[in-house]
This record gives C-alpha cells, sequence and structure tokens, in this order.
C-alpha cells in the first residue's frame, strides 16, 4: 500500500507546473489561484483500478465542501455558485477515482471546482472528454492528466486585445473563458502517447467530436499558464 | 557586508505572500506571474542609505532587459510595451536603489515591470506615491514595501461582474486595473506603522491628494491576491 508521500510523487512524475498554493489529496493534486478562487490545475494519475466501477462508492453521497485548508478571504463557498447559473465543474472528474468513497470525496473540495456551463458543457461535451480520457486505459496501463482553466485574450471591435471573464459571488470566483485537458499515456512498450485539449466554456453542439478541440502540446503548455490570443 | 542570502531573509523579515516563481535580486524580491507576464508582487527593504543621492548612481545609464530566467513562453520582452501607449513601469522603484548602479540596473528587469499609463500616473501620481514611501525614512530607520498590480471586478450594464483588462503585444502582458503598496514602517521604539494604497492605473488629477489612495490594511491584504469590486 501507498503513503501519501510516495503517491504524491506517482502522480507528479511528469513534474509540477507550478508550486502555487499546493494541495495534496489521496488521489489528485492542485495547485490554487488565490485570486480567481479556482485551481490553477489539477493533476492525476490513472490505473484500470482507479476508474473502475466499484459498488461500495456512490457518488450521491458525495457533498460539496469549502476547502478549510484555504483563508477564508481567498475560499469559493457553495453560496457563491448559488444562483449564479453555471454547475460546480470538476478538473479532477469524481468518475476517477472510484477506488473508495473517501476518494471521490475528496473530489468535491470547492479547491477543486470552477464554474462550468452546465447543460452543453459540463454535463455534456467536457463528460464526453472526461469519459474519452477514462477509456484510454483500456490501451495505456498508466495515464497521467492535467486539467484547469484558461483566462484567453480577445481582441474587441477597439482592436485592442482584452481578457474578460465574469466572477460570480460574494467572493468573486472567476468563471474561465475555457479549460484545458493534457493527457500523457504510458504504452506498455515505454512509450508515451500525449493528446491536449482547449474547450470553451460555453454550449457546445452535441455533434462535435471532442477530437475537434484537440491542441499541438506546445501550443497548450503554453496556455496552461501564459495565454496567447485563441485562434 | 550581506550575503545574498541573508539580505533576502532582512527584505522578507515580515513573510512571504506567496511562493510563486521567486526571483531574488540584490535588493529586492519579486513573485512573478507566468499568465500575466508581470509581477504578482515585489518586496523592498528601504533604508536610508538605500535611497540616498548617490553621485556614482546615474539611472539614465539604466536599461530595460528581458529576464532570461523566465521561460520565453512566458516572458515579457521590450518590444512588447513599444508602441502600446504604456510606459514600462517599476515596481520596486528605481529611486529604492541607489546603494550602487548594479541595483539600480536590476530593478530594470522586466519581470519587475507592468504596463502603466505614463502621463498623469506613473510619472505623476504614482511617483508621487513612491516619493512619499522614501521620506518615511525620515522618520523610521526600516521600511518595508510590498508592491503589486490588481485587476479589480467591475459590475456591467448587463447586471453581471466582470474582470476586464487589455494585454499588449506578442506576448500578451497584462495592463493591471490598479496598483497596490502596502508600507510596514519599523519605529525606533520597535512598535510598527502600516500605511496601504490602492490607485488606479489611469490619469489621476494632480491635485488629487496620495492620502485619498489610502485603504485598511485588511481590505487590501485580501485585494493583494483576492479582489472585490473596488467601491
Ligand atoms: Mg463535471
Ligand atoms: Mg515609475
Amino acid at each position: 500500500s501507498l503513503t501519501p508521500t510516495n503517491r504524491t510523487a506517482q502522480i507528479m512524475k511528469y513534474g509540477f507546473p507550478g508550486m502555487a498554493n499546493l494541495r495534496s489529496h489521496n488521489d489528485f493534486i492542485l495547485s490554487y489561484d488565490q485570486r480567481n478562487r479556482v485551481p490553477y490545475w489539477v493533476f492525476e494519475h490513472l490505473t484500470p483500478e482507479s476508474v473502475k466501477k466499484n459498488d461500495a462508492v456512490d457518488r450521491s453521497k458525495s457533498e460539496f465542501f469549502e476547502d478549510s485548508s484555504v483563508h477564508q478571504f481567498f475560499r469559493a463557498t457553495n453560496k457563491d455558485y448559488l444562483g449564479s447559473g453555471f454547475d460546480r465543474g470538476h478538473m479532477a472528474a469524481a468518475g476517477n477515482h472510484k477506488f473508495c468513497q473517501e476518494h471521490v470525496n475528496e473530489t468535491f473540495v470547492l479547491s477543486n471546482i470552477a464554474p462550468q456551463v452546465g447543460k452543453g458543457f459540463n454535463r455534456d461535451s467536457w463528460n464526453r472528454l472526461e469519459k474519452h480520457v477514462r477509456k484510454l486505459l483500456f490501451n495505456y496501463p498508466n495515464v497521467y492528466v492535467c486539467t484547469g482553466p484558461l483566462y484567453l485574450p480577445r481582441r474587441e471591435s477597439d482592436g485592442k486585445v482584452y481578457v474578460k471573464y465574469q466572477v460570480i459571488g460574494a467572493n468573486s470566483v472567476a468563471v474561465p473563458t475555457h479549460f484545458f485537458k493534457v493527457v500523457v499515456c504510458e504504452e506498455k512498450s515505454g512509450g508515451l502517447h500525449m493528446e491536449a485539449y482547449v474547450m470553451p466554456n460555453q454550449v457546445i453542439d452535441d455533434n462535435t467530436p471532442i477530437h475537434s478541440f484537440q491542441v499541438r502540446g506546445k501550443r497548450l503548455r503554453y496556455k496552461m499558464f501564459g495565454s496567447k490570443c485563441s485562434s
């Protein structure tokens, strides 16, 4: 069995994207953005065991809860989301942590959550992307996933380029313009397969294949912490 | 004389606001925001010696330069500012580091710079605030200064609240909506005196006293990394 420390090393095998406000959970690691009250990024290590159907685990028993390790000045609350029109969208997906009830419960901490458009995105296209990632475990024994929000600049009619995003609730929780997901899969041979996605936080037509949101890894790495105009 | 390590401890005597992308210079410490290509915050420790007129130091010999320690994906360049209409505004002020030419030169690294409105702000009101801070050294032997950008939310006509800021150049360098400065002064008796300021990044009437931008410390600490609607 794994101690939390070597589980962290396992999850973060391919390196930390940053060191800001790290939080180590039993089955995922996150870096928290105090300014926006959502994660900078979340890292997961998936195996066939961690995503396998488990009758002992019931997602409907999990409840969203504040992260008491975050100072209340920088903490998102359930009240911030209430009536906002946005879903509390998981970055580390609940369905990726079915090893035990405690693991799935931990994904409901609000520091792992960001405001997502519900119908047409969180419950549909984004969910299809999450399922696609889990299906990779049929082909790869180890899958590493980095997920997070983006705030991409856009040129406006005055010719200037702006970053603009809504914030919700008394704590001004940021509504990201896009979300990214970078997946690194270990082949049985030891080789690596990588996929990277950027999806806009908006209603997406159900007929749009998730592969149309696939991007080059280098460009996405750029986007994870920097940002260029979306093309 | 001081080794760089104990100089860092001296500058950061009152604690680090965060640990993200720290850069330690001879006379100031900064935390760099890769997403916005400007600092999160800059920390200085001023003494009467560090701000005293020094004929051996000539600010006009200093040139703005890229921070080669920052990955080029996340680095601001002089070209980003060129023709933008914004000044390259110092966070750690050049005038605070007159001990030697090397110290003043180091404040010209672009990771210590953010786009500021020139006339009416950087060259006027913001400069008056910087001078005010230096004058505190007539009364206090040690002054600690934390300075940085803010991106404050605003309610728009649709009733929703947004963060919106311009970005400039090929590297999308953020133009902050406001800047903050928090000053902690050590009294000879050992007591502490604190002042905190938030100024909008816009033309400010020269007759507006800087004290009208003074805010309560607690609210500003909130604003340094979080943000509420400006009142
Ligand atoms: Mg979801
Ligand atoms: Mg200046």
